[in-house]
């Protein structure tokens, strides 16, 4: 697995492992897991737009956010492991800060699956669920959980 | 144990397993723990009914769907290891779709949990968090995630 | 480690463990990771106020309200366990009943965090999640969910 030339397949890069917002850590392994703290989509640690899906944010815009989330994911699970250490992708969350009446979380959530599975192929695929949040941290539109598993 | 027979005493049967709504996987196995993705109370694929808890959702409606949900969890176990290979229900979270000052959280996920203990008997007792969601997929009223233990 | 000392240090004293609010249980153990049930910040079974973090919450009380539902955290571990037993802390996820457009849940999850960094020292650091809830349990403001692991 190149995880790089897959990347720039979608033309990313994988970027600096954003610094956790508080005390916490970037991720935390316990026996071959690996739990990721909860990402944003921050861009050179700044969000670059805040609010939520059907609020301010358009279908491809919270895609685009729940792939960045998933691409600091990433960038998180590289540092602490090694990307090419990632055996299988377990569990993905994905949190959607929901304007009144948006139900379209599917969709928004597949920006962040989709990255997952194009990167590692088929160990990316995982289990997953999608959560309509009131508000997020910061004011962000949307926030990525991981759980994978690293090689023995 | 006979999960058919403890199904048949609440007059339910086993569905078909819910095919998921994207390109995630039903579930996935780590060890063994085995994490399934988020159901929501379908029924032959379809909601019911849409909505939330505090608004058009009375709590025995509610209650209903966190069980139909937990028994969509329960056929996606069973074609990805056989219930009869549940060791444990180790995590239930339940998220519930709720409008404003709906508190009533624990007696709508007792709906996923009486139908985990019922069926398994002592080994579906389990650890739970219920969680209040802005929205949910689709306009569900409740969404159910399971963490089980397989037997080695 | 002298748990209780460190609590000393703060001015707390380790709770009775809550008991569950239904029929669930409050910690599951799975090979070394024990999952906690979700935690409210309960003092003597009752919720002091109940309400939302940028509603009629300030954020010194939802820092509190994380602390002392983590400190429930901890006396269920220790009943189930032993906190002495704990090799390190691995997931913190804090759901915080949120009012339209409260997004500084961080400081809020502070609350639980700085608790559990000062008891356990550096495997008290942990992954974490910080999410906004449209309501929560019995109308608390904040629910704590803890995935710990235990010393093999």
């Amino acid at each position: 697995m190149n995880v790089a030339s897959k990347l720039k397949e979608l033309g990313l890069t994988l970027p600096e492992p954003p610094r956790p917002v508080a005390t916490y850590l970037p991720a935390v392994r316990s026996g071959n897991l690996l739990f990721v703290s909860g990402q944003l989509p921050f861009v050179d640690g700044k969000l670059q737009k805040v609010g939520k899906l059907g609020g301010n944010f358009t279908l491809e815009e919270g895609q685009a956010a729940a792939q960045r989330a998933a691409l600091n994911a990433l960038a998180i699970i590289n540092q602490a492991a090694g990307l090419e250490n990632v055996a299988q992708v377990v569990r993905l969350t994905v949190y959607i800060a929901s304007a009144t009446g948006f139900t379209d979380h599917p969709r928004v959530a597949n920006g962040a699956s989709e990255l997952l599975i194009h990167v590692f192929g088929e160990p990316g695929r995982h289990a997953r669920s999608a959560i309509g949040a009131a508000e997020l941290p910061l004011g962000a539109p949307v926030e990525v959980e991981l759980v994978v598993e690293l090689k023995a």
